[in-house]
């Protein structure tokens, strides 16, 4: 079933106690580099540096203490394992994360750090879904998908819900979409808020997956996508494709060039580390292939996770 | 004449509608790192990255109009120099900046962005003031200290004054040392704001005269420091030292490899980008040579300008 406004607003309740209230930044140089005014919506300061804590922390504190007692469980290698392990921590409860044996031991140990119990497999999706059906089997836990589940699209949209308290009076919002949960959380919010409101989204050129199922007006899955934004590589789900098509104007594809250079201006202007993936979001403004000029324009930054020691400048 | 907390808050009426009022952020991993409740105060997301911006806006906007069209001057080569010229192109005045002709293109580039008008000199004080003190002699300039200038102080010590309106209960604020505006000017704020507020200043261990100023009872000149901090090179003023002798409980200095640990664990942790001079304040939480264990401490982060093409990890 399709999240509604009124689910974006209990998914902001019921996190506000574990959330930061990321802070909306504003910026000069930027403003004239792209001919816009811009809000920065910082999900890179959120909670695990990514939006995905918004979305898990909702789904984990909706559960019924009983549902709850038996736990979480997603396979996940990315941000939302790490968003999962966080918020069942934070509940108390255990939080089981399949990943693939391949998977990179930053990644590993960010997940274990939270509190995470990780069961390794293969790195094949048939693997990583019988592995968690395993568990799931096992033990009773609840599965949280990383984007096509009510709850996480509504905690994902409650980022738009307070950009939109602090800035009522946007002509456009702009989010990155791979998965698509922030996406259309972020579409059903502004969309329901604000009356006209243009919801934009930025895709890689090289992950155009969304940008072609658009077209297409069926789910194109990505096959091998291979950009540097790697929290976009993900195919559409089937609850978030829907409000896409409803409710996102369009989707602009950014080139790995534009991400790069957008990317080293954010952190050299604006002073935050941003990821490649929110870089995508704000390199819609910066390649400028669709006229957003003299607008008020909100972005929303997904996250700010980057290994430091492998800069692509 | 001694800044108050009078000129602070007229100072904060003054600059409302330039600067940022920059958010302050919690991490909870930093928390758990070094044992306190850290609140930052994001200088670093402030106009021309720095709180520098602070008092140069505070010092321009306190010149009648007569005095105003004459301009503004000053020497250097750092955030000063740009904060200045940012702040005289929002009235519409000139700002005249003395540099030395070997300082870096990227800060030559920076003041001339903000719009100042820069005379080079040979590279000593003693040719950058007697160039100064020729084009004031021939314009009419009002010169704006860097640091030891009861307008600038006042200016700086805003920072203070909105991170103890964010967070009244702080038991200790935290701000880094080197010529001490930013030091001074903190101190008056919190401790006419809160009886028994601890004010503490970090700085680095290779250019560690203000500690050693506080130990002789009189202003002990930098003299070669080596550091990576490079905001912090300067000596003390006449009339900052004074109040940090009355209010400042104590230097701590914090070591080059404290520094950059402190620097890359905030940029890794926190996603924002400091430079090394606000990781000195943090370092003093970090290399813990003085027990601040459990308690409420505010730091406030210098500034965020880093060449990101020469990272020292």
């Amino acid at each position: 079933m399709t999240p509604t406004l009124h689910d974006i607003r209990q998914a902001a309740e019921r996190i506000k106690p574990y959330a930061h209230r990321t802070p909306v930044l504003t910026n000069a140089s930027l403003d004239q580099k792209v001919g816009a005014r811009v809000f920065l919506k910082c999900e890179n300061l959120q909670k695990v540096g990514a939006f995905k804590f918004r979305g898990a922390c909702n789904a984990v504190y909706s559960l019924t203490d009983e549902e709850a007692a038996r736990g979480v469980c997603t396979h996940s290698s990315g941000n939302h394992a790490q968003a999962l392990a966080l918020a069942a921590g934070m509940r108390g409860i255990p939080a089981y994360i399949v990943m693939p044996d391949n998977a990179p031991a930053v990644k590993k140990n960010a997940v274990a750090g939270y509190g995470g119990v990780i069961t390794f497999c293969e790195p094949t999706l048939e693997a990583r879904e019988s592995t968690m059906e395993k568990i799931r089997s096992e033990t009773g836990a609840t599965v949280v998908h990383p984007y096509n589940d009510r709850r996480v699209i509504s905690g994902q949209g409650t980022a738009a819900l307070e950009l939109l308290e602090d800035v009522p009076d946007l002509d456009v919002i702009i989010a990155p979409v791979g998965g698509g949960g922030l996406l259309s959380g972020t579409a059903i919010a502004a969309t329901e808020l604000k009356k006209g409101i243009r919801v934009i989204a930025g895709e890689p050129e090289m992950a155009d997956d969304a940008f072609r199922s658009m077209q297409a007006g069926e789910i194109i899955p990505s096959v091998h996508p291979r950009t540097i934004a790697d929290g976009l590589l993900t195919s559409l789900g089937t609850l978030t494709f829907p409000i896409i098509q409803q409710r996102v104007e369009q989707i602009v594809t950014v080139s790995e060039t534009g991400i790069i250079e957008t990317m080293k201006y954010i952190w050299e202007r604006a002073k935050i580390i941003i990821e490649p993936s929110s870089a995508v979001a704000v390199g819609v403004l910066w390649e400028k292939k669709i006229d957003l000029s003299g607008l008020k324009v909100g972005v929303i930054l997904s996250g700010g996770n980057v290994d430091l020691e492998k800069l692509p400048w």
